[in-house]
C-alpha cells in the first residue's frame, strides 16, 4: 500500500483501449447511434475501469462502515446515538432499508464497525474499531492523524479482501447517526466554503435544527482549521471513521480495476477527500443516485460526476448504490443477447 | 366491454383505503420520514391500483403492439420500413434492446402484429393483424373508425388474457417504423398544438429530415382535421393500430386493478387518447422513464405523471417500462424484510 499524501497516490490510468472497444460494441449494437442514452456511457465507464470488454458485473458487494460521532452530543441529528449499533444489527439480520433492498439486488452485504461507541456486537459484524466513537468536532479534532490513516488501511484491507473473495463490483454504505453533520464539515474544507453553503437536513430536521446544525459545523471548521490542501488533515479535524474506511476502499477498487459505487451524500465526501490523495480517482468511482443534501450539487461538480438517477432517496445505508445494481444486471444482458447492426446487415440512414 | 365514447368509459375508483393503508405501512417502516423518497409514492400508487396493500409485483409481461406506418412513404424515418417484422422477429428470439432488458427483469416478452405490413410470420407472433400498415396520414385517414375500434378491442383482449394467465404487472411497448411522426400527430391533436410543438429527432434524424417531418405532420392535421374531443377520430385518422392496442390494454388493466407501466411517448400518446375515453385512467398507469421527444413533457403535464427515471433512451420498444421493474422488485423487498418503528420500537424525534 502506497502512502496518503495529497496528490502523491499513483493509480493505473484507465483502460483507454477497452474503453475505446465498448464504444464500438455499443455503437454496433442494433439499435439507433446512442438510443441506449446513459447505459452506454456506463458501459464504457465500466470497460475503462475494467479493462476489459467483458464487463464482470455479477458478484457485487455492499461495504458498510458504521461509527460514531461525538458531534452528536450537540443534538444535530434527529435520530439517537444507540440506533447506530442497533441498526448495524439489524442489517446484518436483513432488516434495514439497504439490506433489503440487497437481497432483491442480489448483493452481498459486509458491515464493518470501525468505530461505533458501544460495546454490543453481532456474529457476523466485522471488528475493526478503532475507537468508540469520534470526538466532539465541535470542541477539538475528531480523531488523531494516526487513527485517520488506519481507517483508510482498513477500508483499504476490506475492500481488497472482497475483491480477493470474487467482488466484482463493490459499492459503500455507512450507518452512523451525526455523520451529515460530519459530511457537511468535510465538504465545507475540501471546497473551502462555509457551512450554510453545504449543511441540508439529514435525517429530515426541523428548521430550527437545521440552523443550529450549520452553527455547528460552522464551529466545529472555525476551531479546527482543517487544512483544505491536506486530507488525512481534513479527515482528523473534522471527519469520522467511516470516511476513511470508504476512502481506503475506493483506493483499493481503483488499484484492483473493480468499478465501486457511490451512495449519496456521505460517499461525495469521502471522495471529495479521496479525490485529493489520487486526483484520477474519480476515473474509477460509478455515481448512482442523486443526494438532496445542500453540499451534493457542488460536491458532485468537482468530482465530475453525474448520478444516473434520482428517487429522492435520502436513507442513506448505501441504498441509492444498492437501486444502481439491477440496472448493471440489465447492462449485462444487454451486451450479451442483443444483435449487431453486422447480425442484422441493415444500416441506418440518417 | 364497453364502448369507447369520449368521457363515457366506466372505470372503478382507486383504492383509497388500500392507498391510505399503504402510506401508514411506510410511514412505519423504520426510517425517518418519506427517505425513500419516490419508492414511497410508488408503493402508494401501487396499493390504490390493485386494492391491496400486499402488492403483487413478481408476475410481469411486456405487450408490444406491433404495426406499420403508411406515412414512412414520406421518407419520415431513418430507418426502413421492413424494420418492423425483422426486429418483431428478433425480439422474439430474445435480440432486441427490450428482448435483452426483459431476460434480466424476468418479464414475459408478447409480440402482436396487430398491423405489420408483411406477410411473414413467426411461431411465437401473436396474429391480430388489421391490415398491412395504416394508410399515409399525410394523404389520407390511417384507418377506418372500424378498424380503430378494433385495435382498441384487440389491445383489450390482449392484456385480458395476459392477466388471465397470471400477470400481475403490464407494461406496453411497440414496434412500428415512422410512429415517433404518428405520435406527433396524436400528442397535437389531443393537446391542440402544432406539429412544431411536439415533434422530435425519434431515431435520431437529421436536422433537414426533422424539418420535413414537422411539415409531414402539419399536413396530416390539416389534410385529416382530427376531432379532439373525439378520440377514436384522432386514433382513425392520425393514429396509428399499435397505438389502439396499447389503448386497449390500458382499459383492461384498470378494469382489472392491474398496474400498467408505460413506456415512453408512443405511450403518452397512447395514453392521452385513453384519458379521453376514461379521464381516471391516469390512475391507473405507471409512469417509468423521461421520454425527450419534443412533445414529452406538455404530455405528461396533461397526463398529471412524472417518470421515475431519466437515462435518456431513446430506442422504444418498451424499454424504458422494463427498466423500471427491477425497482418493483427492490420496492417488494424493502416492504417484506424491513423492520418497522414498532420493531425497533425507536422514535424518531424531529
Amino acid at each position: 500500500m502506497q502512502t496518503f499524501q495529497a496528490n502523491t497516490y499513483h493509480l493505473p490510468p484507465l483502460a483507454s483501449e477497452s474503453a475505446q472497444a465498448m464504444r464500438q460494441i455499443v455503437n454496433g449494437l442494433a439499435k439507433p447511434i446512442a438510443s441506449l442514452g446513459r447505459l452506454e456511457e456506463l458501459a464504457i465507464r465500466l470497460a475503462g475501469i475494467e479493462a476489459t470488454t467483458s464487463l464482470r458485473l455479477r458478484q457485487k458487494t455492499l461495504l458498510v462502515f458504521a461509527a460514531d460521532h461525538g458531534v452528536t452530543a450537540e443534538h444535530v441529528s434527529a435520530t439517537p446515538k444507540k440506533v447506530t449499533i442497533v441498526q448495524a444489527g439489524n442489517m446484518l439480520a436483513g432488516h434495514t432499508a439497504v439490506a433489503a433492498l440487497a437481497i432483491a439486488a442480489h448483493c452481498q452485504v459486509q458491515v464493518i464497525d470501525i468505530g461505533i461507541d458501544s460495546q454490543r456486537t453481532f456474529s457476523k459484524l466485522i471488528n475493526a474499531k478503532i475507537a468508540y466513537g469520534t470526538q466532539n468536532i465541535a470542541q477539538s479534532p475528531a480523531m488523531t492523524r494516526e487513527q485517520a490513516l488506519k481507517s483508510i488501511k482498513i477500508g483499504y484491507a476490506t475492500a481488497l479482501a472482497a475483491i480477493n473473495n470474487g467482488s466484482e463490483i463493490l459499492a459503500v454504505g455507512e450507518l452512523g447517526v451525526g455523520n451529515t453533520t460530519t459530511a457537511s464539515a468535510v465538504v465545507a474544507a475540501c471546497l473551502q466554503c462555509n457551512a450554510a453553503e453545504v449543511v441540508g437536513r439529514g435525517s429530515n430536521i426541523s428548521d430550527a435544527k437545521l440552523a443550529h446544525k450549520i452553527s455547528i459545523v460552522q464551529q466545529a471548521l472555525t476551531r479546527n482549521q482543517p487544512d483544505s490542501t491536506d486530507p488525512i488533515d481534513i479527515l482528523a479535524k473534522v471527519g469520522g471513521f467511516e470516511f476513511g474506511g470508504k476512502v481506503g476502499a475506493m483506493l483499493a477498487a481503483a488499484e484492483h480495476h473493480t468499478p465501486l459505487i457511490l451512495d449519496g451524500f456521505i460517499s461525495y465526501a469521502a471522495a471529495l477527500l479521496a479525490q485529493k490523495i489520487a486526483p484520477t480517482i474519480t476515473n474509477y468511482l460509478v455515481p448512482s443516485h442523486v443526494s438532496h443534501e445542500k453540499g451534493s450539487q457542488r460536491a458532485l461538480q468537482q468530482l465530475g460526476l453525474e448520478p444516473y438517477f434520482d428517487l429522492q432517496l435520502c436513507v442513506g445505508e448505501g441504498t441509492g448504490a444498492v437501486m444502481l445494481m439491477p440496472w448493471l444486471d440489465e447492462l449485462a444482458a444487454i451486451l450479451t443477447h442483443m444483435n449487431t447492426l453486422a447480425d442484422m446487415a441493415i444500416v441506418y440512414k440518417k
